[in-house]
């Protein structure tokens, strides 16, 4: 039965839609080629990085990343340029130390975790007590931990769709509260990374935790190797940080405003904000690059029906920018054509999903031909996750799109001082302009609605 | 004639050797296959990366090392385990940081070179001028760079036999003295690194320079971005560090006493010090594991005619042990039958060279075949370099063999935070163990005389 009702709202849509994807298809085209040459998004990832830099939500480098997203809208042409001013909760790094006391001395890096508490006054001294999973931390009964600064070790799988962050990324994320709850005074955590370079990789942790940092890989495993031989290890950790309950944050906007039907918005962006050891390129310098660039070219054979609009998230990495978002934004929902975010790096785009129903539209069987040639499937299940900062638009009703980066590469680099611009590939970078470029340009001069199709192809 | 002369003295060999090299290969392939599954060499690494870690010379870790040294000789059965104190000048790191001050703030990833001064209490901090090449530097007048900061950014290309260490070296070993005659107050030089990772790599530097370090190569490259937009860029350099004059070091000897002709000695080993970012791992953990474990393997099936001794220099990066050595052996170098020392990581040891003349005895002929299943070339061409800690010897006339090993990857890691065990593979440190004991097993248990090979040779 569901079979047969697809059909016929397929058949309906066809009759009520005299655009084929045919007729589409020539100028989508245009403006993909015109995107694989367009230098624009390497140049603004590599002005970013270069002329900012690291710029965590609370820092001076925030502001000047404000300032130089003001500038570059402007710059480029888009209209209504401004930055809408919020207050988050900002977790500022300060000194920060790690080295095993005995019986073998040696340094550790280490890079405190977003929200982790400071130690005491001139660092903390204990014995470490090592798990090999994260399950077998949360195995120990309370008080099991006394003292000790637990040790998680666990290591995260490479996959080309993120899909270990999530589960392994737990470690980090509640780790410092779950080993508090059991009584360690301290915690390390092997990082969130794929590869084994020596450098740890940071992110936020919940609330509430006690002090807790990320190991570089290798030092994780040397503690391994450590624990393994049956005597007590101590460790000394010294860490401070600075918690500023209501930071300045700023979601810098620019549009290019619609010809026929401004009203109708499309919101599209990356996050401006990054964490402190990078300079921030692949997270995400890259995606504030993509989606600027590809909007422009959007528009480049001339005005789109629909607007475009471009927000430079302000706090992605320790949240708060997603919230302030919709606050702003609630009566303007119901109008918000579709929420894109681009955050996983300049990896290439292998699967494009759009809201169930989509493909049955002329528009987006159009994309889907357009794409195709960059290597992107288009299967027709729907988007599940649209990115961080657009997820108060989402659960607010907005349709949303997922637009699946290789992350095959992205987690040797994350949150790490690897973050630079040198890991960025020029053809990679253009190949995500190029797509984003050919769905702005057939969704902004369309009519199609995303919150109709899904609603038929629900029925 | 030459060539006649080289025919009649193989005949002459052949005639006065009876020992064929098709009777020598059973025994010295049964010594590399035990090799191939022997763990000696792994568990060394293991260990001294483990228990010790970074062991710059002058530093307590480096006591630490030689008693593992001591320990780990003894253990394994050496006689005559002892340690050779002598004196010798060493450089500590202090604190350390460097950050662009403007127009764009950031902070750079930087590592003082060995013996560089420091800065004056409290920092220096100057206008940048960058040069792409060394050569650009080079070509300025004294009084050109008075006041500033030069900056020298030209690349390392990777090589399998490590030859663009030597003439690219050199903008790190004598940079910070020619740019001191240039006027210039500081110097930053992209470490000597074959990739991209956000590690600045140390090492040595001419003595008399100025406050020197090496940036990580994406810092050396957002400085040429910096300097490309045309604008004065300003770096602040804090560099603290202490030059002990007369610093307390050892060689560390062990040996497999000869049965036959205990006073004929062969004389490898690898450099037990270190540098201080990373855990000394392929920089020379393996260098000791690889030729201890091969001298052990050499004797497995019996007690070799002449002695195996293995040493384990003591100075090697800030340099020391040879001068050190041949001092004390000066009067032994005669009956020195060959050197060799492993100090290029865990790559795969590709080709090795002997003393002239050596391929035309029976042994070395046996030892050619036994090695070319394991990827091996042998070619005519005398060694040229012996390494480092063995000069001495080689300079007072001790013969010397080069085992070039695949050094394709060993300036991604070296004199970095990431020399760490996770970078040796097992297989590969099987592979140079197998070729030195197959090397050490024909060696010891004959009566080759490379100084009349060579002599004959060159006749």
């Amino acid at each position: 039965m569901r079979h047969l009702a697809c059909l016929l709202v397929a058949a309906a849509i066809a009759a009520a839609a005299p655009v084929q994807a045919q007729d589409l298809a020539p100028a989508a085209a245009a403006v993909r080629d015109r995107a694989l040459d367009d230098a624009t998004a390497w140049k603004l990832v590599e002005s970013l990085t270069t002329e900012v830099g690291a710029r965590p939500v609370g820092s001076p480098a925030m502001m000047r990343a404000r300032d130089w997203g003001l500038a570059t809208l402007t710059a480029l042409g888009f209209a209504n340029v401004h930055a809408e001013a919020f207050t988050t909760r900002a977790w500022l790094r300060g000194e920060e130390s790690a080295e095993v006391v005995g019986p073998w001395p040696q340094k550790l890096q280490i890079l405190g975790l977003g929200n982790s508490a400071p130690t005491p006054k001139g660092g903390l001294t204990a014995e470490i007590i090592v798990f090999r999973t994260y399950q077998a931390m949360l195995d120990q009964p309370p008080g099991a931990l006394k003292g000790k600064i637990a040790v998680v070790t666990q290591p995260m799988p490479r996959t080309q769709d993120a899909s270990s962050y999530g589960p392994i990324g737990v470690q980090r994320r509640q780790g410092p509260v779950e080993a508090g709850k059991r009584g360690a005074v301290g915690y390390l955590v092997r990082s969130l990374a794929t590869d084994g370079t020596r450098l740890p990789h940071t992110g936020t942790s919940a609330a509430g935790g006690i002090p807790a940092a990320a190991l570089a890989p290798p030092d994780a495993e040397l503690l391994e190797r450590m624990a393994a031989r049956g005597k007590p290890v101590t460790v000394r950790l010294v860490m401070n940080s600075t918690l500023v309950p209501a930071a300045q944050a700023w979601n810098v906007v620019g549009e290019i405003r619609g010809a026929e039907k401004p009203d109708e918005v499309i919101v599209v962006g990356g996050h401006l904000d990054s964490w402190d050891p990078g300079t921030g390129a692949i997270d995400d310098a890259t995606g504030i690059a993509i989606t600027t660039a590809a909007a422009r070219l959007a528009a480049s054979a001339g005005p789109p029906k629909r607007t475009l609009r471009v927000v430079m998230w302000g706090s992605e990495e320790q949240g708060g920018s997603s919230e302030a978002y919709l606050a702003a934004h609630k009566d303007e929902v119901s109008r918000i054509v579709v929420a894109g975010e681009s955050d996983l790096g300049a990896g290439r785009i292998w699967r494009v999903s759009v809201p169930a129903g989509g493909w049955a539209h002329p528009e987006m069987r159009a994309f889907a031909a357009t794409v195709a040639p960059l290597g992107v499937l288009t299967p027709t299940a729907p988007a599940l996750q649209g990115g961080s900062d657009i997820e108060g638009l989402i659960e607010a009703g907005a349709p949303f799109v997922e637009f699946s980066q290789d992350a095959d590469r992205y987690f040797d680099l994350h949150h790490s001082a690897d973050d630079t611009l040198d890991k960025v590939d020029p053809r990679d970078l253009a190949q995500n302009v190029a797509v984003w470029a050919s769905f702005l340009h057939l969704v902004a001069n369309s009519d199609i609605d995303f919150r109709a199709l899904k609603t038929a192809a629900n029925r």
